[in-house]
């Protein structure tokens, strides 16, 4: 079997207009072979943050050597950077915008490049859709085994969004909500690995709300009863609240950034 | 030209988080070339029967050898079993929850077996998303041309969802409705082989609710007036009442699970 | 490097149901390394306008040889034809609806054929699935190499949609909302070669309704305050009147067929 090149996309395009179908056709011209897979498009418009966090879930679960192509751009066409990453063999184009923060941290890069557009492409690029006009044919050359250094330049910085560390203090820490899923599953950023002992050692609960309080962390969602809340170790690392056979987010009525405490002793 | 593996996918992941990206970057680790394809992510949430009945639509229009891994999964980290079956060269991985349970009866399968967890991965497996920690490399072995044997044990039963089958009393038949899409189509459980003849034969017409009733089955939407209601031979075997240029769903108010009477004379 | 078919989908048929995926499954039982692409699956219900603007959008991002299923079909099941056409390298299958008359209008076709179902087929086909029963088997056979006189006709015409022309009266002309696409942006009919040069020689405005008016093109969305409305040169090759970190739809209540002037002076 020949290996082909398997590469990534991540956007806020949506699906319903052809932005992510055309962004992969100009990649096709090059590498009409090549493995494509959406990690998804349908990030919130301009949700850069989002981006951000499904990057650091997904990127690690991919072959060796994939290239992301994560284009959530609110500044398309301001002066704004297009960088170039690579980091324990994966590879990133993404806007310069905070998206790519949290995989660095994680992944601390081997080298990062700004593109520098007039040497990516010839010709008109146009203000609205760089995703086609530039990140497309970048990756194109990349596969090419082109050495990034003949489009890009070495850039010594780049945007970080702060990553929401929880906030420690006693024993009650200060959390919130990262994410939250299509099943509404609410994605805390207290790290399992972190809780875990916790919860085995000492009396160990969530408080949602005034309401509302979880103890423990489940096994499954069938250790508690149908509709009812649990805390769980989440597939991205992360505790996350659940209801069984239910919407904890609709329950909840938590969102992205809410705040969670969580008390152990 | 070689051949590649086809992998179809059918799960309730949807499309907004990254969870069916990542599933296929796992497989994509041992076999980038694999043809991967989309049956449907968006099975509602939990929803086996939809699951059921969307796999029974589909699968025979796959090429023999392709490989189905459906992951519609309320049971995500209890005791379920996840169960492997051949049935006439296709192969299917779903948990044991009734989501093959009519592909089988139509199909019935040469082999099932249950996964030995333990013998599919070594080291640890998230306690909720078992598509990525299970499934996939349980899938790439298959590819691989490992026996299922080396990491399953033959099931001898399985859990069955019971087909909603049509229910004939003299000249009056009690159907229900399968499925709804997204046109607004109503998939009954009728069988278009069955209600044809009849329907040729003597004067047939369903009755939908107090107020509705549909004499026949007509040859295209484009035989009655737009906006008129229709019964029509749909692609997946079963009788559809439709709406020209409308939606059934919509104009009767009917839903998954609603009866409809049947009578000729 | 093997060179593999490119193959593009543009229908109205969803995600949530399986017939996307049951129409490349199709394809696959052929050619299992064909490279398929979905342009989109998103087209509103039946919307033939829709479809046509986004093909017009997108075809030519695709790699000369690209075979692109253009499936949005109203008629389906009735005596519309299907036709075939070849126009700059690129093939094109889809109804006779008015589908491809943008895309013809734009690169004339070097032949236009009507598929003869008898001969593309053997045995029963569906009455509403002909993306499935028709569309994929005549691909399959052309992807083959087979000369599609084989199984069409010479189609002397074919459904022409009239494409919404700018009606130019002075310096007030008179153009529509083409299509609104996921992040609010309104693709008008200005061609943005034709107002680029009268937006640098003159004063220009767009006036969006009693209330609001643009004054001439932005170079990026950041040119503008947030939530602002702009205009600027989109990826279409159209004007779109956008609102920075925004969503102009929404804020300008205007839509698909909503009428704008644009003045110069």
């Amino acid at each position: 079997m020949t290996r082909v090149p398997v590469v990534c996309f991540l956007t806020d395009f949506g699906l319903s207009d052809p932005y992510a179908g055309v962004m992969k056709g100009v990649l096709l011209k090059d590498w009409p072979e090549a493995q494509l897979v959406d990690i998804t498009h349908d990030v919130p418009p301009q949700d850069v943050r989002n981006a951000a966090f499904q990057l650091l879930e997904s990127y690690r679960y991919f072959p060796e050597g994939a290239l992301f192509m994560c284009v959530v751009d609110p500044g398309v066409g301001s002066g704004r950077k297009i960088i170039y990453a690579e980091a324990d063999g994966w590879e990133f184009l993404a806007p310069d915008n905070g998206l790519l923060s949290w995989v660095l941290e994680e992944a601390p890069p081997q080298r990062v490049y700004a593109l520098d557009i007039d040497k990516v492409v010839k010709g008109p690029v146009s203000r609205t859709f760089h995703g086609r006009d530039i990140f497309a044919p970048a990756a194109a050359r990349l596969l090419n085994g082109e050495e990034v250094e003949s489009f890009a330049q070495p850039a010594k910085d780049w945007v970080k969004l702060p990553f929401p560390h929880v906030i420690k203090t006693g024993a009650m820490w200060m959390g919130e909500i990262l994410a939250v899923d299509r099943f509404g599953n609410l994605i805390t950023n207290f790290r399992t690995n972190e809780i875990n002992p916790l919860a085995e050692k000492s009396r160990m609960w969530i408080e949602i709300n005034e309401k509302a309080t979880i103890r423990g962390l489940s096994e499954s969602y069938a250790a508690v009863e149908p509709g009812k809340l649990l805390a769980i170790g989440g597939s991205a690392g992360f505790v996350e609240i659940s209801v069984r056979d239910g919407n904890a987010a609709r329950q909840t009525k938590l969102n992205v950034g809410s705040k969670i405490s969580l008390y152990f002793r």
